[in-house]
């Protein structure tokens, strides 16, 4: 192993599940032996004859069509069902900076869920290096032979550069998860929330508790779509422009949010807010939540720990979701990223615009809008109406932009 | 697609089979359509349960121990069974630099057939860059996710310095099969043709048309298992040290080989030779194949066009080969590469040795040494005595190099 991530120890605080909890380790371990993704010819190859049309000499006839008409690789490749799924291993789950090797699981993981959900041909990748120009590059060199890329589990503020960055030297969806597929999803929820409650997202004043990957795009999209107004909190309190102390993204936020201009801490922020978005890894006091609003939102969704616990939270919010499977309203990036991919891949787009997103989010609150109550807001990952909803949507809003190649 | 690799032209004159066998052309492109490879799950993926335990959280627990313990990657992910098949797209086939898209076909034909004979989950990567440094750091950073990397149709004399310096850095073998693959298939060949015919290869001296990737492995490994003499000749014929245009690789061959001294043309040096082993794109007079030495060898390799047609070597060599799925004696690569992959992946050895390709080569050729003949002095492609055999031999000699990490 590269001697740069021997044995790095993940932030033993963040680990989830007690490792008392050994049914659940024993089943994880065993199910991961040898890994859980394979490769597999689609054609046949059982002969000289077959030989001669996959290998020599007929792929050299391929081989050479594409030299004449490069967009061809999209028919006689599998670049156009295939996105690389790719990490530096700096943020991945709750456990931090554990590099590309312990980073393989999760991309893995991703892989499979995109062949499962969205028959999405998914190659994980976890890059040994953590310098932002040199992982822009490498992944910009690859993509020759991906229909996309998505990126997976990169640290905040970095992961914004890297996106932006690999977008623009590519003409092939560039999509960071951690950011775009939290921030449809709770999008959703959030505008099923107030179909229930018989509110529109203009009415609603919301707090987000975090400031990374998540809470950026979050903010972005919810102020996209109308929200009536947002604070945003990270660790030192609210986002205003009175502060010296903001990243250059965070200057965005403040700029962009907290119309109010609250200055002070999360807790005072939630004084009358009608929905508390939570996607840091901290807690927030009963008595905060208590002070929320009538018919107020929550949506704790830090894993495995929410921030404040479905049951207290029940107390006070009308809608409660989490991150969590155990838990009603799981608002999970796996319903939204196999459609968002496979509306994109089946126009070939080139990029995947906020519109794309946006409607993404419409058509996942869309498919349970008919179903509503408290305890269903977003639909289970695995109703079968998700993807093909998603993409229809995504390919639609692709086309409307411009950037679908068909 | 990048501007970089806008409708490059192939090589016309090297592409093999006229426009006119529209038989092959038309089952060519209807094959190819979507690709030849996909991705599936190895795990259920039906249920809240499975996704607990292929995604969060169970798959955070995985993350942890190989956060602790790197190693335990090759137990929990894929990467003991994976390759990255990457190539630039410099030297595809016959058809030269015709960039990554339109050399993606080769690399999914590679992928699936180290699936298909060897049951290697192969990626096919066809990279944006044609610099060598840039290849290496990219290869490099990608190695983390792969057990080992197959390099594919990159140009000599730059194949040469991307698999050695991408060797220096990595823990994986790394394995560029134009060089080695070939050089395997042909040693073994050699070794049965001499056995048939009673000599040893001390007794036989060759002569090589072609110093690029093939012909220089060729070459080192004939020389590693003792052959006689063996002389290379490039365009401008044989190479001895008194030439002052040759690159430093060319000027290691003159230095090993060539013991009589030779200076002229390839037709010169084939007087009285023993053997013909042709990896070039050129062709050889009859005339010259006329003044071989009695129960001669011709190995006429080039595709689709051998050096010297079958029917004319048959007139006077006792064993005729060529690199055709159509005559007897295919010298192919298909018959090294998967084998010699599962043994390296089967013991997780971080190189491929000179003994390891040996080993190969002798696997490779006592799998027929009982079934010998003219026409038989390799087995098919499709013998399924052929990986393990090689495979065995290669775990072998890896654990022998102590290269081997179990």
């Amino acid at each position: 192993m590269s001697t740069e991530h021997e044995a790095r120890t993940p932030v033993e605080s963040h680990t989830p599940f007690a490792q008392t909890d050994t049914e659940l380790l024993e089943a994880a371990f065993a199910l991961h032996q040898g890994g859980k993704l394979e490769t597999r010819p689609t054609v046949p190859l059982n002969d000289a004859g077959d030989l001669s049309l996959a290998y020599t000499p007929g792929v050299a006839l391929v081989c050479s069509a594409i030299a004449r008409q490069p967009h061809l690789v999209y028919d006689y490749t599998w670049k156009s069902s295939t996105v690389a799924v790719i990490t530096d291993g700096t943020a991945v789950l709750g456990l931090g900076d554990i590099g590309p090797y312990a980073a393989l699981p999760v991309m893995e993981g991703k892989a499979v869920l995109l062949k499962q959900f969205a028959d999405i041909d998914a190659v994980p990748i976890a890059l040994d290096s953590t310098d932002v120009t040199e992982l822009v590059d490498t992944a910009a060199r690859l993509a020759p032979s991906f229909g996309g890329i998505f990126l997976e589990d990169v640290s905040a503020p970095r992961c914004f550069e890297i996106e932006s960055r690999l977008q623009e030297r590519l003409d092939i969806p560039v999509f960071h998860d951690d950011q775009h597929g939290t921030a449809i999803v709770t999008l959703a929820a959030l505008r099923n929330a107030a179909k229930l409650t018989g509110r529109s997202l203009g009415e609603l004043r919301a707090v987000i508790s975090g400031a990374g990957a998540a809470g950026v795009a979050i903010t972005r999209i919810l102020v996209e779509a109308g929200i009536g107004d947002v604070a945003v909190a990270d660790r030192r309190g609210v986002l205003h422009l009175g502060r010296d102390d903001l990243t250059p993204v965070k200057q965005e936020l403040a700029a962009t949010t907290n119309k109010a201009g609250r200055t002070g801490s999360l807790e005072q922020a939630l004084i009358g807010a009608d929905v508390f978005i939570g996607v840091s890894a901290g807690t927030v006091p009963e008595a905060a939540v208590a002070g929320m609003n009538k018919d107020c939102f929550v949506f704790a969704m830090a894993n495995p720990t929410p921030e404040v616990h479905p049951d207290i939270a029940h107390k006070y919010a009308r809608v409660v979701a989490t991150g969590r499977s155990d838990y009603p309203n799981q608002i999970n990036n796996v319903l939204a990223f196999p459609g968002v991919f496979a509306g994109a891949l089946q126009v070939r787009a080139t990029r995947i615009t906020e519109n794309m997103k946006l409607a993404a989010a419409r058509a996942l609150a869309a498919v349970v809008e008919d179903e509503l109550s408290e305890q269903r807001i977003v639909p289970s990952p695995f109703d079968e109406r998700v993807v093909p909803a998603i993409a229809d949507a995504v390919a639609g809003a692709a086309r409307a932009d411009g950037v679908a190649r068909r």
